[in-house]
Formats: structure tokens, C-alpha cells, sequence
């Protein structure tokens, strides 16, 4: 691999001077993510939380409270567009519903914000262009909040199989799937999208596409779901899909709403590496297979936790203008697949893909 | 389950009075995996090899001093059908190239012995009905060598999942697959009937099959075989193939000829049950996943190691009348699935079964 490439892959986790400039954050959405990724600018380098917007004017104030936000940068999702007057906020993190992905990206831009947007980014690929489109035209960065890429055992996997360490990668084994509970915007299609594919799906396709580090030209797919399943009258339950990539090496995923899985091995034509849990928000661990012995192999630690190292990356490639390592074009893909999927799932036909 | 569905499950491995009465086994083909199962008739109960059929003079009489086989038991794939004359040999154990199973099998039902076969029993569906007819005809049991089915760690696998230990059986992941060399019977098509599949991927989908209990009601594959690749002039390499289950249950599989694989995981609503390696001919290991903790979980020993235990089933069914608990129709089960996901992965379309 080539130094340039790498450096693209890997960007500098590393620690900035506090003295320097950080870029502020608001906060689009007070859910549960919100309180998983609110608490991570305390370490933060490059980036600060400036702002709140939430339908909730009460508990606006109370996270406000809890996080140092002045009152004045509290909105709600109608005052939002104001946020074009207020010079605290570079960056706006959009952490609602899927469904609501489109349209506070697009006020963000309009805003002249740069957007950090949830995944899946969008409803439909269609959005997602347009997300895009919106935000090239504001001449504002779009990321997607795809934490596994700044996470310690992810980037290690990643450099294990790009490194050719474990062979040529032949089969990537990768599952991510709970057990959902009912009554919540997840299980709505109007919110939500789609079900397990646009929630926790996207993980097992990520990782495959990460992992290798190329785009599949064939995807094939059977959904699974029990209809008669009250949670699932909206939404998808279990879907298994499969990836052909250019050079040969396939990826066997599950998606799933009705039982757990946080897993990936690749197996190489010399070894295989793998993680489970892969994707949780701490605790992931890896195990190495070569010359036919297993062991653990834990990855190198990195400076920041995955949740402030993706905020900071947003805040450095502004200030650098590089293009962010999960840009909006980087969803877009995710999307298109996606779509795909639920094509090859519906019609019971494998589908073609071009390389974009 | 019902304490008779148990029985039919795990046919009692007890020890034979050694007074009893051994039935003789001819084994045919002295390839390598004949030097497998030769050795095992030792620790057999009611079975001992009596005879052994080859198409070299000089290696049968080699085999035949080492095992104590007589002179007059030798026979060639000519005067093979001279076994009927021969009260010393009860069975048959086809162990040539899959191309060869099914005549040898309809000649062996001919001379009137019952017969063992290797998996896959044919290389087509149709030569397996064939199969299962003669056999039928001639009021002869036909099994075919599903050699894990009497190994300890599948069979506590299969109970763990049969049991509800890990709650309702969700997704099947199965994976068997190794580096074939090239150079070999495997990978001619007359010889082998198909590439990974009809090899080691029938694992996969056996395990899928019996870790489950139920019959595949949809089939989807893809076939990403790489045909500039000599080994694969003829027949496939990696093959990824998915099994839709009428409770819902589903299997996500991966047959391969140039990664190594050998591993299942059974995930139910409530944890899941793995096998790494799983199918191996010893030192299969489990691990299980209950109430959100791992932990490695030892089977139970059986009383005979798989290849003796697979070797008196049959002669014990012989014995008592019973089927065997991997018939005939059990092999032509897997051989009807193989050619659904060769039609699915040729044609890209998902392909439906009709449960027989």
C-alpha cells in the first residue's frame, strides 16, 4: 500500500493543542445517541458543543444545563434556520430520525453550516443525492457518522487486511442484529426508512466495504421477515445479503431485528482475523489466525475514543479542507447498496451494480 | 420434543457385546479416505471389515495384510459384482469419486448387500433417486457417510439447539471451505459431479439441515469463482449460499475451494451455540452464549468415535430392520438443495423448494 493511501485510510487520530481553534457543534436531536455522543467533547481537540436543537424546550435547557450551553443557543426545530446568524456553530450534528436525515441536512447547508449527518444518511439514495448535491452547492463538508472507522480494533482489522497479513481477503462472514423492542420510530417506515438494513444492517455492509476496500458489483439478498410479527408490519426483520467485489473476494452478511449478532471474520487465503464484538461502543476484540494458530490480538489504542475522534475529524477536515474519510458520497454508496438489496430481497433476483 | 423424536435423533452409541455378531464390510475405493475409516473397524461393535475392492492388485493385497483381510476377499472394480456370492460381506462402503457412487451402489444392490455410501451420494439428483430405487428394490438399506451426525460435539449441538437452550434457532451461519491443490479427482467435473459444494460445502449445508431440523422452502447463491484460476476449469470455487426455513429460521452458508473454513454458530433469540472447528475429524470444540456470557462448553464423550459409530448404525439398522438416520432420502435431500443453489447461483435468482 502506498504511503498516500494509507494516510487517507488512517488520518491522524492525534492530539491537537487546546490553544488552537475549536470548531463548534450543534446538536440536532436530544435521543438516546445524543447522550452517548453529547459527553464525548470533553475530549474533544478540535471540536466543542456550542448549541442544542430539540422539540423539547424543557429538555433543551436541561441538556443545556448539564453541558455548559448558553440559553441563547438553544433552538427548536422550527427557530432552527436561525442558525445562519449564530457564529458558535461551524458544524450541525444531525442525530434525529433517518427520515428526517433529508430535510435538516439540507436547512443546515442552506444555513451555510457543514453537517455531520447520522447513518444511514437518508431514507432513499435519492435523498442522499440530494444531501450531496446540497451541500457541494453550499460549498459545506457532509460526513456520516460511521464511528467505526476512528475505533481502535476496527483500524487495526482494516490495516491487518489491507496489509495482505492475512492473505489474500477471500470471504468476509460479517452480522450485526438485536432483538428490537416494539413502539419506537425505528419499527416506522415513514421514520425510520427501512428496518434492521437501515439500522444496524448498515454495520455488517460497512464493514464488508471497509474491510476489503472495495465496492461491490453484485448483491443478492432474501428477507426473512415474519410479517405476522406485530413489530414488524412497517419494517424489515432479518435480511441475509451477499457481495461480490471485483477481485474475487464475497462478503456473507446478516442484518437482523430479531436476534444478536456483533461479529465479522475475514478469511484470507493465509489466515483470518476477526472481531466480536466488532462494533460496540467500547470492548471490541480481535482474534488472528495465522499459520493455522489463533490468538487475541488487541489492537493498538488509539489517541480519542471512536465518538470524539469522528467529531474531531469533521472539525479538522474544515479547518483543512480535505474531504472528511466518510463523506456524503461515501453514504451515498451505502445507500445505492442498500437499495439494492431490498431489490434483490423483493424481486428474488440477484442485482448488478455499477462502480460509481 | 418428544422422547421418540430424541431416539430417532441420537441413536443409542452403546457398546455391543463383543459375542455378538459383527457384520462384514467390503470397502471399496482405497484412496485416502479409506485410510481413515480402515482403522476404525477396531473399536467397532458390530462391524468388521471382511473384504476390499481396487483397481490395483499390489495396494489391496498391501491393505489386506495390514487390516487381515483374506486373500479371496480381494476384488477389482471387474470382478467386483462376485460379492455376491460372498456371505462374508453384509455391506458395501462406496468410498471411490463421487462419479463412480452411483454405480457402484446400484451393482452393489444388485449382488444383494446393503450399501454405505460417501456423501455426496451422486454426482445429480437423478442418480440419487436411482440410487434410493435400487436400494429399495432390492429390500437393501442404502446410508450415506454424514460422519458428523455421529460425532459428540455436532449431536450436543444439536440438542442444545433442538432443546431451546438457546432459545428459537434465528440464523445458521455455516462455513466450511479449504485451499484445494490443484491435480486432483476433485476437480474433474465427471469425477466430482461440481466443485466446493459437492465437497465440503455439503457440511455447511447438512449442518444447516440437522442443527435446525427443518427443510429449506427457498434457496439464494452466488457463485464467485474465479475461472481464469486452472483449479477451476471445471468446477466451482466459492460458493455462498442462504436457506430460508419454515419457522423462519434462516442459514447463511459459505462453501469453499481456496479459503479455510470450518465452523458453525447457531443464534437464537436467546444466545447462540458455536462449533469451531466443527466438522473436523477430532477436536471439534463448542462454545456457547447464554444469558449475555461465553463460555467454552465440552459435549458430552460419545461411547465410539464418529467413524466407528457411523460404521455400526448401519449394520445395527441391518440388524433391527430400522432406517438409518441418514438414509438414502437424507442424501437426496442435500442433492436436490445442491442442485437448487447451482440453478440459483447460474440463473441469479432465488429458487424455491417444495418440502418432499
Amino acid at each position: 500500500m502506498m504511503l498516500g493511501a494509507a494516510a487517507a485510510l488512517f488520518p491522524a487520530l492525534t492530539a491537537r493543542a487546546d490553544t488552537e481553534r475549536k470548531l463548534g457543534y450543534a446538536i440536532v436531536g436530544l435521543g438516546g445517541y445524543a447522550d452517548v455522543i453529547l459527553p464525548r467533547f470533553a475530549e474533544c481537540r478540535a471540536s466543542r458543543l456550542t448549541a442544542l436543537v430539540s422539540g423539547s424546550p424543557e429538555k433543551a435547557r436541561r441538556y443545556a444545563a448539564r453541558y455548559g450551553v448558553p440559553e441563547k443557543n438553544l433552538y427548536d426545530y422550527r427557530s432552527f434556520d436561525a442558525i445562519k446568524d449564530n457564529p458558535d456553530i461551524d458544524i450541525v450534528y444531525v442525530i434525529l430520525p433517518n427520515g428526517l436525515h433529508h430535510e435538516f441536512t439540507l436547512r443546515a447547508a442552506a444555513a451555510g453550516k457543514h453537517v455531520m449527518c447520522e447513518k444511514p444518511m437518508a431514507n432513499t439514495a435519492a435523498e442522499a443525492q440530494e444531501m450531496v448535491a446540497a451541500c457541494r452547492a453550499a460549498g459545506r463538508k457532509l460526513m456520516i457518522g460511521y464511528r467505526s472507522r476512528f475505533e481502535a480494533t476496527n483500524r487495526e482489522a482494516i490495516r491487518i487486511v489491507r496489509a495482505g497479513e492475512i492473505g489474500a481477503a477471500r470471504v468476509v462472514a460479517a452480522e450485526h442484529g438485536f432483538d428490537i423492542r416494539p413502539n419506537q420510530w425505528r419499527l416506522d417506515r415513514a421514520l425510520a426508512g427501512g428496518g434492521s438494513m437501515m439500522d444496524i444492517g448498515i454495520y455488517s455492509l460497512q464493514a464488508a466495504r471497509y474491510l476489503t476496500g472495495e465496492e461491490p458489483v453484485l448483491v443478492s439478498a432474501v428477507d426473512t421477515t415474519d410479517r405476522t410479527d406485530p413489530r414488524f408490519a412497517q419494517v424489515e426483520d432479518t435480511v441475509l445479503f451477499q457481495l461480490r467485489f471485483p477481485s474475487g473476494a464475497t462478503a456473507n452478511c446478516v442484518s437482523a431485528y430479531s436476534s444478536h449478532h456483533n461479529r465479522y471474520r475475514v478469511t484470507g487465503s493465509k489466515g483470518w482475523i476477526e472481531a466480536e464484538p466488532a462494533t460496540a461502543y467500547e470492548g471490541n476484540r480481535l482474534r488472528l489466525n495465522q499459520d493455522w494458530r489463533t490468538r487475541d490480538h488487541p489492537a493498538p489504542p488509539t489517541a480519542l475514543n471512536q465518538f470524539s475522534a469522528q467529531l474531531d475529524h469533521l472539525s479538522e477536515c474544515v479547518m483543512s479542507g480535505d474531504e472528511p474519510i466518510v463523506s456524503g458520497e461515501e453514504g451515498l454508496r451505502d445507500m445505492r447498496i442498500i437499495e439494492a438489496i431490498y431489490t434483490s430481497a423483493r424481486e428474488g433476483r440477484a442485482v448488478a451494480l455499477s462502480v460509481a
